[in-house]
């Protein structure tokens, strides 16, 4: 039987894509330039390749494979996951050309890491809407997300004079609440009654741990890399210690929690990544090893506290289906950081006008950036709910059969 | 049932590596030297060392993990690769050696990054018999064709006198038709209706999914690692470009031509990295992105097609049967660079005379590839149906038992 | 049914870890302190910030993933490695800091990289004990190894003033002799016939395959990220080529030595590695490439015929049940590596009396490694069997059971 909205995916699929790739080749054809100088401000090529490829790496790898664990939705997870990335990135270089370089496309390799931590958010995004959405969803996903959150780095900037840094690493903040709104107006009936697809089995959890095992090794680079060579190395230490308390928590509070005292797979792969999140937001104001794993450590018992409860609590008391709890991984931990940034950078102040003045800022650029992000994730929403679109039916959610053409699979499982 | 060619891995395969091996140690014994200085002309060490590395994972993980996907085959794919890789290697360091150095193998990271681009070029083609031969026969090939490929190389450089980054990148053509020719000669009765083991499973797909994705995330590396350092980053970029544009295209027309209108996993794991390789084999002539994210999309739309349609008639008309459809994957996505490099060449040319002398080389070039590869493969191909190797049964193809033991298998799957 | 040793996780690993990581935190708020300088000893950071990387992908990927081919016991296997990783780092930073620093704890690249491989040393011994040990065992295991193996270093440092790469380099042989140590007093009754879950299966070993190709692949980062610049890249090229030359040789001896005359996957992810663990060990001595291939060229020898023969050997005769054949892989090629790196220091002296002075010297510093790294063991393993730590059941060995919870595994395998 061919399913009903099986030809969703060539009359809406293949147009939009051909048509925004064809777009983004003009625009660059009229717009881009490539900035070959090797040396930008004295800061040698080779000194930031590595750490941009570890970030391409977490992008694609990570976040693609990390997602990797709903047993029949591996196919689409890391693939939508590749193709929502890529026009993320294109769409993210153009808008970040009007912003800083007066509608110059500039192709460097910060511009290009810049590009992927605004996908980064959306990334993050989609993993609360996983298997819910098809491919035409996903990429308007993307191009609104990416746009919100440009927007929102901009008028940070405009409004109140942020540091670049802490404007982009707004990006878990920005992805966990977008993602929790999209969700939470895509709402399914039913999924109280978790849906009969939404498992994992053993190797597809297998995969799962190898994304996150990437996105936990290249943290350090991902926390780093913008930030300048003065601070850089203390950036990546930050990260590092953050990561390593992350894990060792994330483990005791999810056998603390549980009711038979066993570990959770789930929480080992997710919780352990809080570390990583917090002390990003929180980096430019760190300057002492235990206070980034002091940070870490408080990350992980949020986040591992948030996946066991707040979860099935939004789920049932709020109908809010969050399929990767995003607002457990990257939300709290995200919160976290900001609320350590505040009393970090308090506790350094001198004087307590300035003192005052900070927490007023920050305290805005916080409503700023959750305002513009639900109400970004709530008009996408309402967007996406448009029949237009062809959303999936219930029963082929979490299911790649509605995707993908499967001539050769062998019948054995 | 032991199987009757089972003494061949002891009587053939063992003598072949252990003779190989020590002649390989005794001829770097006599002829190597480590070039050990840290600076060769003034570039420092750390420019080059992760991309060595980022090519090292494409020759090993990517394109060891790309070949997984047969369902019974998993463990040859992925260490018969690594086999040919490091025999490939040594040989190609041995054989530049030659060419260079007048006899003296110089070891230093250019001299292993472009050994290893010779063995791409042997991995590509093992694609197209992936499954169909044994290890002594691939490690013939892995013989013949780094020996072809290197004297390739050095007929287009004492012939034309092309560039250095030109003459490796031909290395996509060469791999492509050199398998194209050897699948054709070791055509075996039957393949039209597939073989009962040449399928995919879930699983083995998303290892064959990670796979791409190293070949993906790495390509820029692959791409610039041996262009000198101005247009470095130039080449860089491209090749990101392209392969953004790649993915999204490669997916638009996978759709399209789809019966039913879905994405087809093969087209989301090969054709996604068409404009890698065009871009590779033009980027000396590359100076806009629009250029490349052109060529990135007009390759993956030649590469689509071709998986969906060619590779079916060559198999039906041509009794051609081409495992992984190295032709669309590698050889006309490295045609249209080629083509590319033509075009882009002569659009820069102020001079009549100058553009119709550059379209003679370039077109010679081509005819000198590829009929180096097309020889070249005849004759391996004969070589190998050569009863004395042992060729694999029909009923054994695509099958790990062949080759493998398996003491402590769990009985489960 | 619960199982009866269940609460064991929550009242025993999760205070263990909670204290532990506090005390961490506390020490690292009174003692470290970051070096933030971006040149140490005129060394730019861009020099090792990517081979640290490559390192800790080896730690954390690379001997995760190598162990996840027990079928029933891959979660735990890659989770616990990484909880036994960042546990031994932290505290290695700690020892490191009291050894070198007169008690401050300084963190930079160097000494990051100087603590993963104090890791690497415990990340081998638990391959030993793999899959029969709970998580607290293997936290106390980690505990009590770093400590023992910084002794040693201290101890070949005031004793014999050794350089520091080869006291690091005896991690080879400091884990594996602790972890086979540890696995005879653990010795289970019964081990004779195999345990009913001690078995890969094909999807489980494609996963250590990965695993292994990460740890071959940055090999060359691991044996050259603390040696001088000058050196460096020698010991990066002698360490490649070694590694190439095992796995030809792994493969033939693997083929030789089988009764059916077919490849074993065991062999073709442990003893492709021997060439890496000989040439580290012997690293600073090495001057030609084809000394490098020779001893990876009897290091796989070596370790594949150990692997065939003395595993099966030591646990019928002296009841040692060695999970992942320690003693083959690291064990045999580091005292091989020992032993070359004797040969060809003798071999450079011009004088009688430093080549005795050197191996008096040399036999000296193996004979306290060895016995430093037995007594450890001993005393961790004497340790263990303690009954306060629950150990697991036999029948509960090798399976991720006794540790996780699994609400949403799919009921199909």
């Amino acid at each position: 039987m061919a399913p009903r909205y099986a030809p969703s995916l060539r009359y809406r699929l293949a147009p939009l894509l051909l048509l925004l790739q064809l777009g983004f080749i003009i625009i660059f054809a009229f717009f881009a330039e490539i900035q070959s100088k090797a040396d930008v401000d004295g800061e040698p090529v080779s000194n930031i390749y590595p750490e941009f490829q570890d970030v391409n790496a977490m992008a694609i790898l990570g976040f693609g494979f990390l997602c990797t664990f709903l047993v029949r939705y591996s196919f689409s997870a890391s693939a939508f996951n590749l193709l929502v990335a890529v026009i993320a990135t294109q769409l993210a270089l153009i808008l970040n050309g009007i912003e800083y370089h007066r509608g110059k496309i500039m192709l460097d390799l910060r511009s290009l890491v810049e590009a992927e931590m605004c996908t980064a958010s959306v990334l993050i995004s989609i993993g609360a809407v996983l298997g819910k959405t098809n491919p035409v969803q996903l990429i308007l996903i993307s191009l609104l997300e990416v746009s919100g959150f440009i927007l929102n780095k901009w008028v940070l900037q405009i409004l109140l004079k942020g540091h670049l840094m802490d404007r982009i690493m707004a990006l878990h903040i920005f992805g966990a609440f977008f993602g929790f709104m999209l969700t939470w107006i895509l709402y399914r009936k039913g999924s109280e009654q978790r849906f009969e697809k939404e498992k994992f089995d053993k190797k597809t959890g297998l995969f799962s741990m190898l994304g996150t095992m990437f996105l936990w090794m290249f943290w350090p680079s991902f926390n780093s890399v913008l930030v300048d060579d003065g601070r850089k190395l203390g950036a990546m230490y930050s990260t590092y210690l953050a990561l390593a308390v992350s894990a060792v928590t994330a483990a005791a509070v999810s056998v603390l929690s549980s009711p038979k005292g066993k570990l959770n797979l789930i929480h080992m792969q997710s919780c352990i990544l809080a570390g990583g999140v917090a002390v990003g937001v929180s980096t430019s104001v760190i300057h002492q090893p235990w206070e980034a794993m002091t940070i870490g450590f408080a990350a992980a018992v949020v986040s591992t506290i948030g996946h066991r409860y707040l979860k099935m609590h939004m789920l049932l008391a709020f109908q809010c289906h969050d399929t990767c709890a995003v607002l457990s991984t990257h939300g709290l931990p995200g919160l976290l950081g900001w609320l350590a940034h505040l009393l970090l950078q308090i506790k350094d102040c001198d004087d307590h006008t300035m003192a005052i003045q900070f927490a007023v800022f920050h305290i805005c650029s916080l409503l700023i950036t959750i305002t513009l992000s639900l109400s970004m994730g709530t008009i996408t929403g309402l967007l996406l709910k448009v029949n237009l679109w062809r959303p999936t039916q219930d029963k082929k959610c979490f299911d790649d059969q509605a995707f993908w053409e499967f001539p050769h699979l062998a019948a054995l499982k």
